[in-house]
């Protein structure tokens, strides 16, 4: 039985501590993010995430699938690779895709000129 | 007037995109969620966020300052300083909180050994 009031992200030895690193790491959110709306190849995570080198890509895909977050799935035929969310990556990236809309919500607000204090 | 359409953080020269990355950096999201209580002074923030050195707290600060997430308080003596959340830093800090939240969620599933496939 894992003890559900064990976990803080704030203390460096929890292994959720990890895993927020992961989910918040430069890539890491915006794949996430990229995953939302369903299951895609390599090269179309790459185009919709800009300035994502293949080389970040693949390391953060392969992070996120050793989180447990992303599976990797192969068709039969061998070809077409997919990469797509689990129900915990899902659960993961829809609170993701929360904290980019929270974000848009106040963009327009940190870009209007401060007012003068 | 900002054309609230025109955000997209996928996009790396939209603005939110940098604001995403200082919210997800490594020590960003902790900053966020340990001033999410409330105001707090330099070393309180610093014991709350475990491996967190004074040089990167001082960083992350001064970034979150600088996109209007935070604001640095200082008391009319002149002697205790104080980091608060704006009200923009706290709706991020809530999202934060959240994707924290849903993250201690599925830890459990994580961390149980995977199902022979």
């Amino acid at each position: 039985m894992v003890d559900l009031r064990a976990f803080d992200v704030f203390a460096t030895d929890c292994p959720s501590r990890s895993v927020l690193d992961h989910v918040t790491s430069r890539w890491g959110a915006l794949t996430l993010a990229a995953l939302r709306p369903g299951p895609r190849r390599f090269n179309d995570i790459a185009r919709a995430i800009g300035g994502i080198s293949d080389r970040m890509l693949s390391q953060t895909l392969k992070t996120l699938e050793g989180d447990g977050l992303v599976v990797r799935d192969q068709q039969p035929g061998g070809q077409r690779v997919e990469y797509a969310l689990t129900p915990e990556g899902e659960r993961i990236a829809d609170a993701t895709r929360h904290l980019i809309d929270a974000l848009y919500e106040v963009m327009p607000t940190l870009l209007a000129p401060r007012s003068a204090g």
